[in-house]
């Protein structure tokens, strides 16, 4: 095993966008693997909105971390030793490593993934959680009808890149809110969105108007606040929001509530709340699905690639400030 | 026809709740009814929550009343000349007659009721849209399973008095919220409900954590605000919250949203709006299963009548400060 093994632990509970206080960097060598257990070089690790909620204590979907433990991070990594039969050495597999380079994991964590699928960075984007995420999110939570017209926020992030080229796989009208002409490109010439709202230079009220003429009738949510608000004034009779995250309300101290909410009941419209671990059991639908899709040129997987674990205080950041465009992706290590 | 016919027109729109500048009174007799049309006594007019909605400008499920117009209100009348053979003579109908003595309708807008029913209040409440409103609210919308925890605010009101009446013949436990002592009593009382809640001495948090220690699989809504958050914080998994008013917000100029609502997602639960007339079509169903729980005595229906149009304005109010307990009724006329 290797004599250094850098992490990031979580040092104080931050308020607001984590900083230079929140995380404190150790080296702790691995031990071997025991009886049922798996050694893994960490080779990428998955960032996402999430993990800002999970360093906050209080009633989630998840504990929270606690102060002093590693960061939670899910990535793909590499087999260097196993004591289970169900991996050898050279797998490759996902699981929740946490933000380092090793980790020995029992082996009923992990699962091996397909090591062809070029880069193997998909994993963690489309075939992994913001894929599943999309999926199940959208078709089971939103129930689109062809024809229909899907507005997702967040669109240019992983989960929202994903959902929005889902809809139009469906057959739907898709209309993406993102923050800057880059990603606003991004959406209607990589993902094929109908349309893209710049919510940094769009009124998108004023958008959402023009862009779904005939009302909203899936709105997919990554972010809250004003954004989700300009939704809920533009549902058609009987739309689906789905609640899937509130990015913009993450590291605002107060969460904010949207004040037009009662747009649910004039128009008889539902705001429906998913986790996406509860879809587990039907994870290999989704991926032959999905790898079906990636396979014909249908859907595509971007990540934005950030190397060193070093950088991981700033690199998380990226998420909350916009800076990333497709799945943002830490590289520990060469595949 | 009577010569005289006094009528509660809209004289400026409120902000806040309505004042004496809301209203004029005017007395303008009504004509012969034309061909096609039925001249009405109004006997009982039906004071509701959602008055107070009617009133704003801007997207609802129903019109504005427009500044001028004679106050829109359901109400209880007898037929005093009918120039449609659907209709003779001494019929009683309920319609929506507005804030006013006389009203001559077209007859399609009209719907004949069992004269036999004692009082004839009940049809503006158990058996009239409140009581529509309760049953689908709960039945359809929140579907709730024999077990479940219901709670519902503004359960001594006439929508809520009857949602936990249903609630428990469907053998659900069912919580109700009320303000002050009397309404409480009531709920245990009259209604049968399991348990009542005082949100002007309690505190409504800790006392769902005692009454819901299995946390709220139905939240029937009615009055929105920190009773909505209170109820959001009290989820179950797979909790349903039906949106059937907000009665809170409707006077206090800028709605305040649920800030919690990211509980609907940590609890994978939907908040879900209806209107009542969609569900005009099934109003048959509904109305034979509550004459039949009327007629077991399984169902009470209480009303509080309160004599004279000229009470309009301050009777109206009593909604809004929570100064009625049961339906609220205005008696215009002796039957």
């Amino acid at each position: 095993m290797s004599t250094s093994n850098r992490q990031f632990r979580l040092a104080a509970r931050p308020t607001g966008l984590p900083d230079s206080e929140t995380w404190s960097m150790t080296d702790e060598p691995i031990g071997d693997p025991g009886e049922g257990e798996v050694a893994v070089q960490v080779l990428y690790l998955s960032l996402d909105p999430a993990m800002r909620a999970w360093l906050d204590e209080g009633p989630s979907y998840i504990p929270a971390v606690e102060v002093g433990a590693v960061m939670r991070a899910i990535g793909v990594g590499r087999v260097l030793d196993s004591k289970d039969e169900s991996f050898a050495e050279g797998d490759v597999v996902t699981g929740t490593f946490g933000i380092q380079e090793y980790a020995v994991m029992p082996a009923r964590t992990l699962q091996k993934v397909d090591s062809s699928v070029e880069p193997l960075t998909v994993h963690l984007n489309t075939l992994g959680i913001p894929g599943m995420t999309a999926y199940f999110g959208l078709l089971d939570v939103g129930r689109p009808q062809e024809g229909d017209t899907v507005v997702v926020s967040g669109a240019a992030g992983a989960v929202g890149a994903t959902a929005g080229q889902i809809a139009k796989l469906k057959g739907c009208r898709a209309v993406g809110i993102a923050g800057g002409a880059e990603k606003c490109a991004l959406l209607t010439e990589a993902y094929g969105y109908d349309a893209a709202i710049d919510y940094k230079s769009d009124n998108v009220r004023h958008a959402l108007r023009e862009q779904c003429p005939d009302g909203i009738d899936v709105f997919f949510d990554n972010v809250g606040g004003p954004i989700l608000e300009a939704a809920l004034a533009r549902l058609d009779r009987g739309a689906r929001v789905v609640l899937c995250g509130a990015v913009s309300q993450y590291n605002s101290g107060a969460m904010e509530g949207p004040r037009n909410y009662m747009s649910l009941l004039i128009n008889r419209a539902s705001m429906t709340g998913f986790v996406i671990f509860d879809y587990a059991d039907r994870y290999p639908d989704a991926t032959r699905d999905i790898r079906g899709w990636l396979a014909d040129g249908r859907l595509v997987s971007r990540e934005d690639v950030v190397e060193g674990i070093e950088t991981f205080p700033e690199t998380l950041n990226m998420l909350f400030t916009g800076a990333n465009t497709g799945k943002l992706v830490l590289k520990v290590a060469e595949p």
